[in-house]
């Protein structure tokens, strides 16, 4: 019964990314909750568009996320 | 005062039916709470993209929903 | 599959009112979606602290929810 | 650590004026909890689609709110 | 950056249980995500009350929950 | 016709504070949009256990919290 939302900027994850991010989390779930609850396990994953999500008051886009996840310092 | 929202999966409801949902869970909660609180009843109705809404692990798409709606199986 | 969260100032709704509001909501999106999604529909219902809730800036109470309810205007 | 999540109708501000939301809310938000959370204090800003917000049952597109921001009583 | 909301029915998951959830479903999102977005992931769980969440129009309780884990069918 | 909801954990703002918080985003925002959406303006407080909150991982406590808000380095 648990509902997962997660959120991420758009663009960021492919759309294998986003079928693994939703499987990955389900079964992280459910080796805690227990085999019976998984068809009950629920994840929404939701893009937000770059810009629209703000860190310290700054807003961070698709290109500073991958720069991130790549190890590059934000420019 | 109360704020109603509805997650869906995109391109599942019509224009016409995502204003039925609008129209008709404020009614139903507008019996509930009473006339007096009308004007306070917020629906926000928000589309989740097809694919990134996972049932226990699986991804669903407007085409699964709208076969189970139908009575169709998912294949 | 639709998703309906709704927020609610506690103690406004006896348990029985809240157990109707999932109830009412439900068969309301029914009503639109079709009898077969019924299993697939969600309520969830969350209370939200009196005084925290703001409309306008002024924080809204659950005694300023009654009043209005009751057709009192907030004192 | 605070989550600051804004819903707005989609269309009614422009990028510039988005950006603005997630830094005065932040700002707003810092003057409250210290500076030192600045660098923790996140804002997402997601756009609902214009009709898919309903007032009372009614849907409110983004002509609608442009109207009241304007102070134009809607049609 | 990813945002993870987890909603789960109150005392179904021990304090311990609940630490694990964010810690797993973390683990979960950095292996598709890369280690550099761990510091930025976050996990914030929320429990909603016992019978505060409805399937298919039903509230679903606390003991539900715990049959439906131990495989035994909700009374 | 924005609707704000601030996640906080528990504990951190005292009632005043919080009720400084409803009043200082609606300002915020009302100096944004214009102040015919004032009334319109709303903002949802909600308060997240100490230790259901996770950042990286780790569960982050009211404690955490009001140390890093006097500049104390987490112990």
């Amino acid at each position: 019964m648990p509902l997962i939302n997660v959120k991420v900027i758009e663009g960021v994850f492919t759309e294998a990314q986003k079928a693994e991010i939703v499987q990955k989390l389900t079964e992280a779930m459910v080796r805690i909750e227990g085999e019976n609850m998984r068809s009950l396990t629920l994840v929404i994953l939701e893009e937000v568009k770059s810009g629209d999500w703000g860190v310290g008051g700054k807003p961070v886009t698709t290109a500073d996320v991958k720069a991130m996840a790549a190890g590059t310092p934000p420019g």
